[in-house]
């Protein structure tokens, strides 16, 4: 039983996993989620999750109902039900079931529904030879309006951006804000290296503050990499001398090329490499420990 | 029969309308919607709000799967069904199911759900005195990045604002833009009266054009109001001389305050009602010759 749903704590398979269509996640996209994966059986990095999941519902004053403890216990149980090694985790809490109307007072009642599935095939060619991404001319939201920094049910925009990329023939796309400067990829933080210097977007952009982007702070830290956040535009990714893109799900990606101009020759570099081999190392350091 | 649902033309009574939680509307909001009333048993503007709803279904490379001609005997089939008159009926659109990722083209069959219910019932006492606003803090979403003129499965901007509303025991909220100007309120339309002109934020402002809005300047023009389609700010409506709301369910509601500040001693002006007048007797004349 690989692939299975929970829906509040109730296991299903996906094609008997329903929801009211009164729930205000379907009406409006109001409600929360996070995505884990599995090295084997652990779940990585789980308490960064579950401390966003909470951060992204008090955001949105969405009260959740399971301590802390509690949903990382029932969350052990659902993957334990799902009985399989290396799987993709998506846990959506939504405000609940209301009368149709705006107001977030009329729904009561969180619902957690928890997807569990197996992990999403990325071709090695995409880390042997990097990405191809677009510039998306949709722009980020804007913290002041809809923070990227809280995991919720609208997604539409990243999903704008990505399509866009798709009709342009790319892999995925990168989005800018007001000014023209990069925030985010749609779903992962983006990376150039120039003189041998790792450079991201810093962390009141308008973007998710990804968990990958955080451990990967913390390693080049430790291993005395030099390190620079602040803003770039387009044009200088296409001039430096790396780039890399970060995710849960993908881990380290290179990046072959942006709007079509290569990066690196078209492959990705030396210091790319290096931080994925100490990502790597990181990911089993912490599979051994828990 | 009075509240019904439909999904995919399969009617079922509330409590029993369930979607799949792979539904693109339940995990990013990855939809369209409108909302229309009857009087009687005649769906009012229906005409305006299919031309809508297919321009925010294109804006989001939605394809919609009936014609409009088909849809608007499909929605009166509905609410033949609902057999009630004066009925809210809220039209939702979403890409479909598929894998979970954010790539929109994993889901190729919309899924339509129609909900048939009881107008909400809006005590005559706002219409009379008018109702308590304020200014949210949450700033309205920007046409660059999440249009507000595509009525999507994305509300959550506006349901923040709304909560900051009913926190701060208000009745509902207008959303400025970057520059500090309104542009519309959750929901609805805004307008203010000055020096017997009617005043509007204009059409590219960051809002949804709304179908009462334009019913309204349709009749102010038949009747050579004075009108006027211009950003303003909090300010100004606070010194205006009148402010009033326009929605298709609430149709025209005078201000009675913002932040606290009275508009017109407190009540609704003699060219809010006027205006109001002129409306009901536009819905009037629709009704009998549709």
């Amino acid at each position: 039983m690989a692939e299975i749903v929970s829906i509040n704590g109730e296991i299903s398979r996906p094609s008997d996993a329903k929801i009211s269509v009164f729930d205000r996640g379907f009406l409006y996209g109001d409600g929360v989620y996070e995505v884990t994966r599995s090295y084997g059986r652990v779940l990585f990095a789980l308490e960064d999750n579950i401390d966003r999941l909470y951060n992204s519902a008090n955001s949105i004053q969405l009260k959740m109902t399971h301590s802390k403890e509690d949903l990382i216990k029932e969350l052990y149980r659902i993957a334990d039900a799902a009985d399989q090694d290396d799987i993709y985790m998506r846990v959506v809490v939504t405000r609940g079931e209301g009368r149709i109307a705006l107001d977030p007072n009329l729904a009561t009642k969180p619902n957690m529904v928890v997807f569990v599935q197996n992990l999403p095939v990325i071709p090695q060619d995409f880390y042997k030879n990097g990405q191809d991404l677009i510039t998306s001319s949709v722009r980020r939201n804007s913290k002041q309006a809809l923070d990227p920094n809280v995991k919720s049910g609208n997604y539409l925009n990243n999903i704008l951006a990505l399509g866009e990329a798709k009709r342009r023939k790319a892999y995925d796309a990168v989005m800018v804000n007001r000014e023209g400067l990069i925030t985010e990829g749609t779903t992962w933080n983006i990376f150039i290296v120039k003189d041998n210097t790792y450079i991201t977007p810093p962390d009141n952009a308008d973007m998710l503050q990804g968990i990958t982007r955080k451990i990967i702070r913390l390693v080049a830290r430790e291993n005395n990499f030099l390190w620079e956040e602040r803003f770039f535009s387009p044009d200088e990714v296409k001039k430096a001398d790396e780039a890399f893109t970060t995710s849960s799900i993908k881990e380290v990606m290179g990046v072959r090329s942006l709007d079509g101009a290569l990066i690196n020759g078209g492959k990705p570099g030396p210091m790319t490499l290096k931080l994925a081999g100490v990502y790597t190392d990181y990911v089993k350091k912490y599979c051994r420990e828990h």
